[in-house]
């Protein structure tokens, strides 16, 4: 497998980026079916294994960055009894959730989804009734001088706008340049907060655009998307467009180039459910370490095809010393 | 809709079966995710709805049976705490189940099911770990003359003929003809479950073949699987047929003619999830209340059809009084 040498090297680095990430967004129930093959509409099949995981996309990042070995903090809205359980694992595992907001009364957001056991691809239905999203109030009670990085996962607009106007104020405030900030866009359903989400990408330090957004506004590859959002976000921002089997693509702002670099596979795609969330979280690791871009990008697609290779986001590490096959750090 | 002065001669007929139903066989969580369309694999969509149910083939037919006003029991092996609440919550139906077996320690058999708001095709994925079932030993310290029917979802091959044999020893011991035996070959996996249950065939009373069980044994048509089984069960027992949107098909044994009538469409399909288990449900119900076949055959595909035009199989007297345009009986 390809950059063995340039994770290796990522994940030596010691000293830089040992301040905490703060990850905002979503906490679900992912059940997921493994299928010999996607299923055939109107078919009853019996399927190769059912997994009850950890899902959401901001609660996939913060579990990939703390098995990277990023001190971690998840912040979202814990909804039912089962949201408690799964939350109460995501701190077995290491990550702060001491800013949680609990909502016992509203159900569990699930997810569905299908895992071809033969393509590795994931198929989604995911539902909620009468989701929560944290209050901005709640938001300004905490307190930010922990965090290097605080991560949006694209929600709620106008809410997380006002979040990041937060943060903005606290960074003048403190006359630093610190928390950064990162912004995921990655659906273009509701509308309306596809549109809202477009008019903040100005106010982050680092911009996610997924395939599925750039498509939307009518570019067909990921540099096409990333010269559009380099002329769009602040002088010194990044931006990064992921493209699954095509790779990712970015650009660390005005006058720089825009990079392109392969995807990782493993030998057998087995699970692609939290790719996109494991290359946002290696993504923040290694730029928050102070790498170049091409490191990070070829840090994040290699750790993004590992996890391609195994079930779920809970190993990642060991994953990565198994497929790159190096010895624990 | 069709047949409505059947459905309510039928249902209005009293006297007669009103002994106690037991249906042996799975009860499981359904886990039923409505969308707009079946979707496209690697896609990622928002439900219309989200619905925890109660499932397994056993279980909904003796929903169906309770719902149409039969008395009924349920007897299967309960798994894990979910299994328990939705056992007790079929209990609180009036379903009695006073014999199940309670097994805490088995997660519950889960099922993932896609239904399609725009066809109401019902995907199934299962799944089960560690699946126990009924043992023989169990059912034969049950008392069986509280039973008119014993109804049998095939599975479990051998222990499932033995319990057969069991009722046939009873019968013959108590010189009557009580209780009447139905079985139902739904599936043809595992192959050796499916071949054991073919050698049950002539030892019941009412045998229900599945269309995939006849398309697997080369019948391109319900009568085609009819008249095979015709020579295979007892001179006086009765096979059925059911194919979908074909209608359903029967004889009544030896000598009889070969019986076809058309489905009953309700307006919009919008969940099929569960049609066959009420169509054997209302079989059952008008058999043991001594219907002609052609009765119990119109019967039988109005209640499934009505079904089809409704969610889950719990509310089947409203759904049939609401599409058949009839008051409460």
């Amino acid at each position: 497998m390809q950059n063995k040498e340039v994770v290796l090297k990522v994940l030596k680095e010691e000293g830089k980026g040992t301040q905490k990430v703060l990850c905002v967004g979503l906490l679900c129930l992912d059940i997921v079916c493994v299928c010999q093959e996607y299923p055939i509409e109107d078919t009853d099949q019996r399927c190769l294994d059912q997994q009850w995981r950890r899902g959401g996309n901001a609660a996939n990042t913060a579990t990939v960055l703390k098995g990277l070995g990023s001190p971690v903090e998840y912040l979202g809205v814990i909804m039912g009894q089962q949201g408690r359980e799964l939350c109460e694992d995501l701190r077995t595992g290491g990550v702060d959730i001491g800013n949680c907001v609990w909502e016992a009364e509203t159900p569990t957001p699930t997810s569905c989804i299908i895992l071809s056991a033969s393509t590795g691809s994931r198929t989604i239905m995911h539902f909620n009734r009468g989701l929560k999203e944290v209050p901005l109030q709640h938001f300004s009670s905490v307190h930010l001088s922990p965090y290097s990085w605080i991560h949006f996962e694209g929600r709620n607009y106008p809410t997380v706008k006002e979040m990041i106007e937060r943060v903005r104020d606290w960074r003048r405030q403190a006359k630093g340049g610190y928390p950064k900030i990162s912004l995921e866009m990655e659906k273009t359903k509701p509308q309306e907060t596809f549109q809202g989400l477009l008019s903040c990408v100005s106010l982050v330090d680092l911009l996610f655009v997924s395939s599925t957004v750039s498509q939307a506004l009518g570019f067909s590859s990921k540099e096409q998307a990333v010269k559009h959002f380099k002329s769009l976000i602040h002088p010194t921002a990044v931006v990064i467009c992921a493209w699954g089997k095509d790779g990712a693509c970015g650009s660390a702002g005005e006058g720089s180039e825009v990079l392109s670099v392969p995807a990782v596979s493993p030998d057998k795609v087995i699970d692609t459910l939290g790719a996109g969330d494991t290359f946002n979280a290696a993504t923040l690791f290694a730029l928050a370490r102070g790498f170049s871009l091409r490191e990070v990008l070829e840090f994040a697609c290699t750790v993004a095809g590992v996890k391609c290779g195994t079930y779920g986001v809970n190993e990642i590490l060991n994953a990565l010393s198994r497929q790159l096959q190096f010895t624990g750090l």
